[in-house]
C-alpha cells in the first residue's frame, strides 16, 4: 500500500486506486442507497437512513442512522419542524458537485482553499394545491453561485472544476435527466 | 373566518382557502427556495436553509435556520459525518409525496392513519469516479414502495391517492422531468 497523501482532506492514493479498480471492475460503483420515511402529522415525516450496498457489498460501517425531518413551512400549512423537500433537493445538489469538484481537484494535485454556493429552487407549486388538471411548469428551475478559491488555483482553472464538478455529479445527473421513479403501493413493507 | 376543522394535522377550511386564492391568483403558488453550502473539508459540507419567497412575498417566519450536514460513506473516501447527497434525494423524494397524499386526503375528509415508505435508489458512480469520458447510466432509477392505512380507507382509494401524490407532488416532477440547473462562477456571493 501506497503512503498517506492527504489533499483536501482526501487520501489521493486512495482515491486512484478506486478509480483503477472502477475501471477494471465497473460493477463496484453500482450503490444503492436507501431511507425509510414514516408520516409523522401534517406536513411533518421523518427518515432512517442507515443501510446500503456498494462496493459489490453490503456496507455495514454506519453504527447510527441520520434522521432527517421533513415539514413544510407555515404557509404551506406545515409546522416547520425540518426543511421542506424542495430545500433538501436543494441541499442534495450544493453537497454533490461540491463533493464532485473536490475529488477532482484533488485528482489532479490541485488544493482548494474554499468552495461556497448559493442556490435557488424555483418552482411553482400550483400541482401541489391543484383542484383539477395537471399544469406543466416549463419555467422551473434550480440556479447554482459558487465560489471557488485556491492559492495556486488560476481563473480558467476555476471554471474547469465546476463544470466537471457538474457534468459529474450524480445528482446533478439526477435532477437534469429524468430519472424513473417508480411507485407501488404494498400492505406490508419490509422489516428492519 | 370559518371554524377550524383538523383532519390530518391539516386545517382544512384553510388548505381549501388556499387552493381557491391560488386558482384566482397562480402567482402566489411562485415559489423560491434557497440554500447558502459551505465546503468543510473532503467529501463534508453544510447547508443552512432559512429565508424563502412565496405567497408574493418574502417569509420571515423562521427564527432559526436548518442546518443540513452532507457527507460520503466512508468506502467513498468520505468520513459519514452526514447523509450523502443521493440520500437526501431519497428523503426529499419520500417527504414530498407523503405531503402530497396527506393534503389531497384531507381535502377529500379522508382520516389518514399511517404512511410508510421505503425508498431505493440505484445508482451507477462511475462518472463521479470517471477519468476519460462520461458514461450513460440508463439503469439508474428510484424504487418507493409505500404503505398506507385509515380506518375508513378502501383499497382503490389508497392506489388512488398515491397515484395522486405522486402526480401533485414537486419533488416527484423534479426527479421525474429534466429540469434545467444553470450553475455560474463567481467570484463574490451575496452577504447574508
Amino acid at each position: 500500500m501506497k503512503k498517506q497523501k492527504i489533499i483536501n482532506g482526501i487520501d489521493i492514493n486512495r482515491l486512484a486506486e478506486i478509480i483503477d479498480v472502477i475501471e477494471k471492475s465497473p460493477d463496484l460503483a453500482r450503490f444503492q442507497f436507501r431511507a425509510k420515511n414514516t408520516w409523522m402529522n401534517g406536513g411533518h415525516s421523518r427518515s432512517v437512513i442507515k443501510s446500503f450496498y456498494g462496493g459489490k457489498q453490503e456496507d455495514n460501517t454506519r453504527s447510527e442512522p441520520f434522521i432527517l425531518e421533513n415539514d413544510q413551512p407555515l404557509i404551506m400549512l406545515g409546522k416547520d419542524k425540518g426543511a421542506s423537500p424542495v430545500e433538501y433537493i436543494l441541499n442534495a445538489l450544493a453537497g454533490c458537485i461540491t463533493n464532485s469538484i473536490v475529488y477532482h481537484a484533488t485528482l489532479k494535485g490541485i488544493r482548494i482553499n474554499d468552495i461556497e454556493s448559493e442556490l435557488e429552487g424555483n418552482i411553482d407549486l400550483r400541482n401541489l394545491f391543484m383542484k383539477n388538471n395537471e399544469i406543466d411548469n416549463p419555467e422551473d428551475n434550480i440556479k447554482v453561485k459558487i465560489r471557488i478559491t485556491g492559492n495556486e488555483l488560476q481563473e480558467n482553472e476555476k471554471s474547469f472544476l465546476c463544470e466537471l464538478g457538474k457534468k459529474t455529479s450524480p445528482v446533478y445527473k439526477v435532477i437534469t435527466n429524468a430519472i424513473p421513479v417508480e411507485l407501488v403501493v404494498e400492505n406490508e413493507l419490509d422489516p428492519d
